[in-house]
């Protein structure tokens, strides 16, 4: 099977050649970017020797010929646009931008700051956050690929928030995250020596994915209130940690949300919900496709504490998007996502 | 001036020896360790030629007659024996452990997991968080120095809740420390090839310095409840933020909150409160004492979002320890305590 | 094919792991140490749910029994003894230790300080550089894999050595490591807050890898003089580049040597020559088996820089021990080995 | 007495910030940038409520009237010109740049790829680095102050090379440095995902400082030959470390070595020659304005190596400007300067 990637030259993108290199099914027909048709490994000098291939320019007809499947690593507001013109043609389509997440354009408008894509093209893709959409993506011709941030919270919400255990009021996620997340341009907050020994807080209250959090957590449970959520920036390249506080209903004990934790992810291979005492850091799911869970009930003050850790370049990014291809394409969804985390 | 440290291998105490290098009053007549008679030079060889004090071994009764005040750097446990056999000399003590901060020794058993000082010990000593007891601190003879992340979240919440104006239940503080907060005993958790590009949360709820921020809220506000709290490990040297959330009472606006915490610390020289929609990373308080404190008000759910960056080593320690030993024997508190931030 | 890895809980142990778990052919039969029968995943929590082994006693009949390799990444000093265990048993055998790498048992003594194996143990082991001895090591039973330092330097000075265009008592080798290294046994040394935002020199001409690297250098070239050879301690996990610096013999130009060093690795598929103007950087061969090679000759002194880069781990280690493993059992040398490296 | 500086908003000049802040005897009456009439705490928030100043427009007649002394922390190319500015007002200079350094213009021009500031400017400086040409200096008008790789070079060669005690054709300086080094214009090279975990070599035997440390070490020693020069980026923020190897003349002892450099050193209150066995680290000096030197003489290849460290911004930038500031304006040389270094 033959697939694309466009927006290569991203964090995103280049992790999606790192875990296709290995996949034994999907075949790099060709990748792009605006920037003219230079040797990746000019850009990635760790590719020299490995892979070979030369930037292409973006022509969605040639692309949509040669290949089974397109990737869209490119950035939020250019990958609406491409989407658009791909509509008219038979390729499966990921998309790891923002551009087709949120289903209400005005809450685009106003989280993304620019002009939301079509309706008709959003409303094509599947919001695929897999461990709750297996059977849609299966369906799908385009899946929207869940944000870095909404991954780690939303699988770390979703069983108690879809069994309505909690007070619809109470969610607020601490989230952090390496700076690999904020792509590779340039800027003074990004600089290394601005970073090293630095911990930041941004964005508060105000990240664009907040309603794409949202949206998903009403699909679960219509009575959810609108959240509290601050990111931080870690002196990391890559992991997430999202620390979530909520109020649990009462009379819920520990080994009860445990139970429930384990039944919904029981069958899901990339979901590890940690024993009882034991809490994962972002280096014990570096460079996999897992997202580790852990979960503390306070007795005194009845608020349950989730930590859900990711690699967000992989379950945050370019892992989940193969994890999504490959259900998309009858692929058993582990297919080339079998790496253990490396550590130390 | 005389003064004596106790427990200078320490980074608490290597951190006081850094500060009365250029102290202006205080002069260090003599170091003590139970390491044994070792220039300190030879154990922190950035000292070479700047230090050539020699460790002594720890004689209360001789330090007592030598010197005017004594800093105990020592870990909790070893501070409150020290303590008692001082209480019988005239000299002023700061102490910097957790041994005489908790005014119910129940509270330290449970939570320190060993057996507390004596009652009379504790009750002698002034809980230090210097910018809400300075006329109690004046008049102390012994001051008990608050912890790290107690500082921090304090002075992060002592305006609102003093004013009474938050939901007493709904106070959730998620603080992250650099890893020398962990003192210098080499352990698997603290090498630097496990935290390197890590970050991890540990004793969920479990941390000592938990009734110790209660009993200050409980002082300033009877209402109070217990807090949610959860501490995390951040891959940098030096460096405390303590995020915390709390509701807010109706109608409240931001810049009435600004205005509570403008008034609150306006005479107070090392908080800075930082103008609207700025927020403190750790790094621009680096070696200084100042605590710096952003605040954000969301509008969707009425909850305030408080940061507060210190450096565990200076404001979370050394720094508010010489601050009150400035008090206590009739300096300005910011003597020797200048110091601008070191950056980047 | 069945393997089993003895010094499981080391980093090179549990490296072994993680290229073992995605190897095709090698089976991992059997884990063990002397820390009794604890499950991996307690000690390495990222393994938890992938890897249920449980680290067993070390009973060497049991293992040769059961398992066609066996891996050693036990320490120095204890390896010998273990390997000498092995000796009676058929089973094939590689140890990353230094134990049986320098055939010389006085320069054992006098640079590890401790007794040498025995003088028959040592001569069973083939030094297994693989691109420099590929058919000795095909023809093995047991291998001794190379030190870290010593396969960065080697693979950085072997083809201009070789030929003899150097002089031969101009090498100086400035060597870099990441701290993982060390190994994982803590100490303040190897502490995060000793080495974050630091840098360190360490056993300057006196590191154990010296008569290592000497040894192998006479090998191919016999007039080859003691080197200068200094080791520092970079703040990251993984990774080592050596900075070479040698005098060239007259008349000598880079283009030459550009084709001696291409000629020699044209067919190594882990070592990478980098292209005229380019360095390589350690992230670069992150978690990867390759050793990356850039070249610098400067007119003006006549002398040549070679910048030569690994992942310890990897091509330092565990990665180095299974291509032999496969060399030795007849496979392809790439076999498991092929990941791109993690970048960023 | 008072002091402007030009180019604040880079790491040097608000490094100069940090030390004049505490200077006693300087008064920053002015700060000045190209960027516009900005408060520096909005470029700088560590500045808040410590720095109130607003940047100015550089009108050199303006600040030669309100000023007796001018730091140019501006890049190469910038200063030069500003120099030229300067040279009919009465006010005494220190420029940080480049550009004064090289007395020989087409030096500048090959090694910094521009052209080169009038002669006449450039012979109106007088080379600070201090510890040796103290003299110069105290009469010096104009003070053109050394690079950061030179000040940790020189320093670590000056006495050997002065008392001509090595072969002149054997200098090699293998020099790494923290990320600060490289400005604060945001770059691929810098950005912190790049960085982080990584080791790079950049301009092998290209780097702009290599023509200015072969001036210095030819007015030691007319003998000295072009030196092998190799500068590295480290993982962190501050610190420079040159490993330095020479080939000592024969009959030479490290003692008779450790002698001539402590009587060279024994006066000057910012070299610490450290004791035999004893290595500095770059975190041993972070922050203050020493400059730390070990060494170690091989007797199996009679090279010697030399290990000198300083904060790239304090005494390879800003803490050496100050010092020779103090030393025009008759001020002791440690005025202002009497930080200990931070640690950890």
């Amino acid at each position: 099977m033959k697939v694309a990637v466009i927006g290569t030259t991203g964090y995103g993108g280049i992790e999606l050649l790192r875990i296709l290199h290995s996949h034994p099914v999907f075949q790099i027909q060709s990748i792009h970017s605006t920037r003219g048709e230079v040797p990746i490994w000019k850009e990635y000098p760790h590719l020299f020797n490995i892979n070979d291939q030369v930037l292409e320019v973006i022509n969605p007809e040639e692309i949509a010929e040669k290949s089974d499947l397109v990737f869209l690593a490119t950035p939020s507001g250019v990958s609406g646009q491409l989407a658009a013109q791909f509509a008219e043609f038979n390729i499966k389509l990921v998309d790891l931008s923002g551009d087709l997440r949120l289903k209400n354009t005005n809450d685009y408008t106003k989280w993304y700051k620019h002009e939301a894509a079509p309706q008709t093209i959003i409303d094509k893709a599947v919001y695929g956050l897999t461990e709750w959409s297996r059977e849609q993506v299966a369906a799908a011709e385009w899946i929207s690929n869940p944000g870095c941030y909404s991954t780690a919270s939303l699988l770390g919400l979703g069983p108690i928030v879809k069994e309505n255990l909690i007070d619809p009021a109470s969610i607020i996620i601490d989230a952090k995250s390496g700076t690999s997340g904020a792509g590779r341009k340039p800027s003074r907050t990004n600089m290394h020596a601005e970073m090293s020994e630095n911990f930041k807080i941004y964005k508060v209250n105000e990240h664009q994915h907040i309603p794409e959090i949202e949206q998903q957590l009403l699909e679960w449970n219509e009575q959810i209130k609108p959240i509290t959520f601050s990111t931080h920036l870690l002196p990391i390249s890559r992991g997430i940690m999202a620390t979530i506080y909520v109020n649990v209903k009462e009379n819920i004990t520990l080994s009860e949300i445990y139970k429930i934790y384990e039944e919904h992810y029981q069958a899901d291979p990339f979901v590890r919900v940690r024993p009882e005492g034991h809490y994962p850091s972002v280096k014990e799911v570096c460079g996999s496709n897992f997202c580790d869970i852990g979960l503390h009930l306070d007795e005194r003050t009845g608020r349950l504490t989730i930590v859900s850790v990711i690699d967000n370049l992989m379950k945050g990014a370019a892992g989940q998007a193969v994890q999504n291809a490959n259900i998309m394409t009858g692929l058993d969804e582990t297919t080339g996502l079998t790496f253990i985390p490396m550590y130390p």
